[in-house]
């Protein structure tokens, strides 16, 4: 029995009992281990939790990103501007959101759902700035813009479960890479949402959660919530999905994106590529799930994404003298690989990928 | 500079100061941290030592099960057998290895060069036995059988390494997936010693290792012994192979094997089969190197080969509540994604593998 009663929201912004906003996340990097949900007012701590992946996900850290801004305005932004005189507090406000945008779009360079969530802030801003605004008028919008960006995440979800669940037969026995979950989002998930919205209709036979090396989102994201909302699941190594695949063990292939280019390349956890090669291999379709903030017209293709690279420590715990290390945290799988894109606005081709995004601006 | 004086001999049979047979091994378990080198008498220990990975590689694991026959017949069975009246002590003993022989050889199911070894102990010890020989001088003649085995081992690996060394053009990056190291054989590898005897030519820019878990023999392993060795060496984790190969910088894939069939295919470390993929999709030559007592003729097929299951909690440490955990250690490439086996006889076609073998029979 799927039960999603059984997950936690995974990002919320809140006001404390000083009416002053606070952030609500789950720390990821203690899961399986313990569930811990952390709370602060405090910007710079939200810039670190999504660098040192204790809020990880392109769609939640799109909306943590958002939610720094918020905490910025509300907590720091409007006090340090009343320092000034009346007629610098606006402008000094404005200057002061834009250094702090700046810093909190460049946490992490790949998901372009941090630089969209962070710049929609911005517009959002100098919007109410034009307008003439109070600061604390336009700190207060800009926390029920987070409020709102949390229910579309979400509703978005839910809508990509259900185009998503109609592609999937009875029976289904689903490969997922990373963790695309309600882990990934404020709440629900994108590739698993897909998973949660048909195995509610009663499609799903099995998830297997590759254990994506070398942070291990897979093994200790994916597995943890697919079992706690109750649905089969079976963990596996990165080197084995080849072998499950020519068993006939697997119908669907469905994973999440961070970045998805004009012309239907997809950015995604590093593994996402070699598993992509390997479904189309196999004959078997490969679904890329994932909102339309993900979607960026404005690089052509793959190519021109920036990529991550981490530490080799993640990869190396002990380094070994001699040998070199490489850490890439992201892979492009080129569109020719992907059989569907979906979206909260329906299942596009990869060549079709503009129409999305119109429908999903209009 | 490659230097292979910088590598431990992984297996060797000796005799101790009571003349007593002793096998000095490499406890790999402690790799990369320590270099630690056990010695025992103990056939039983040997067995234990294969059975939890300390010996692991299938040529080494042949001689290390035909060094447990011999420890087994010059520090047990002669002493066991001469307790019961002379007629009975040949019998005995002829009986006593048959147990032992069958009990070394299922220490693990795949690798078929470990009861390939055994067996021809086995079949020396009847011929020596048919021909009215004591116990002790069937023992002496077990000794000797291991240490020729070592010589050939050795011997077999040069050999495939000249002749694989043919097929790498100067400046090759080459990948590799586990570890058919010098720590895999006896000394200097399989699918290594082509590398070392192209980089003696200079023709290798770089290797890159992946980790292969559950185990980690590319991180632990082969970083480690291609460092040591001078070898420039990149360790990536399994799932990065595909976007090193997208970027053009694999020219070449060469990989071990623990049993060939008579059409060609290979099984190997799992994730071996996903490599070979993805070699494919992105137009690399896939090598495999082995000698020939890893061709077994009596299986048609990979289908055929028993594929051992080994602990989940290799790949998951502490247990998730409902996450099953699937962790086959090895996988099957089917012949036609095989470019090439290079064996000590030379370079053949999957397709015309019974000729290798004939070529070593003869």
């Amino acid at each position: 029995m799927v039960n999603l009663a059984n997950l936690p929201r995974t990002i919320e912004l809140k006001r404390d009992a000083n009416d002053a906003p606070v952030l609500r996340y789950v720390d990821e990097r203690l899961l399986p281990g313990e569930l811990r949900i952390e709370s602060t007012g405090d910007w710079c701590q939200v810039i670190c939790a999504i660098k040192e992946l204790a809020v990880r996900g392109a769609p939640a850290i799109g909306v943590a990103g958002a939610a720094a801004v918020a905490l910025w305005a509300g907590n720091v932004g409007c006090a340090e501007a009343r320092r000034f005189g009346c007629e610098e507090v606006l402008p000094r406000f404005m200057s002061g959101l834009s250094d702090a945008a700046h810093e909190i779009a460049n946490a992490r360079p790949t998901a372009v759902n941090l630089s969209w969530a962070v710049e929609r802030m911005c517009a959002l801003a100098k919007e109410a700035a034009r307008e003439g605004h109070d600061v604390s008028v336009i700190a207060d919008e800009l926390f029920r813009e987070v409020r709102r960006m949390q229910k579309e995440d979400e509703a978005a979800n839910r809508a990509m479960g259900a185009h998503g669940a109609a592609l999937l037969a009875p029976g289904s026995r689903i490969l997922t890479h990373c963790n695309a979950g309600s882990l990934a989002t404020v709440f629900y998930g994108t590739a698993l949402g897909v998973v949660y919205a048909a195995a509610e209709q009663g499609k799903v036979e099995r998830v297997y959660a590759d254990e994506t090396r070398p942070v291990g989102q897979g093994a200790r994201l994916t597995a943890w919530e697919l079992a706690r909302a109750g649905v089969p699941v079976t963990l596996i190594c990165d080197n084995m999905a080849a072998s499950i695949m020519a068993k006939g063990e697997v119908d669907a292939v469905i994973v999440g994106a961070d970045r998805i280019t004009a012309n239907g390349d997809v950015a995604n956890k590093i593994g996402t590529y070699s598993v992509a090669v390997l479904a189309a291999h196999h004959g078997i379709p490969f679904y890329v799930a994932a909102p339309s903030s993900t979607i960026d017209l404005s690089l052509a293709t793959g190519a021109e994404i920036p990529i991550e690279q981490r530490a080799s420590s993640e990869v190396l715990a002990s380094p070994i003298e001699g040998v070199d290390v490489l850490n890439p945290a992201f892979d492009v799988t080129p569109a020719s690989l992907v059989t569907k894109i979906i979206t909260e606005c329906g299942v596009f081709d990869p060549c079709d990928l503009a129409r999305a995004y119109e429908m999903a601006s209009s």
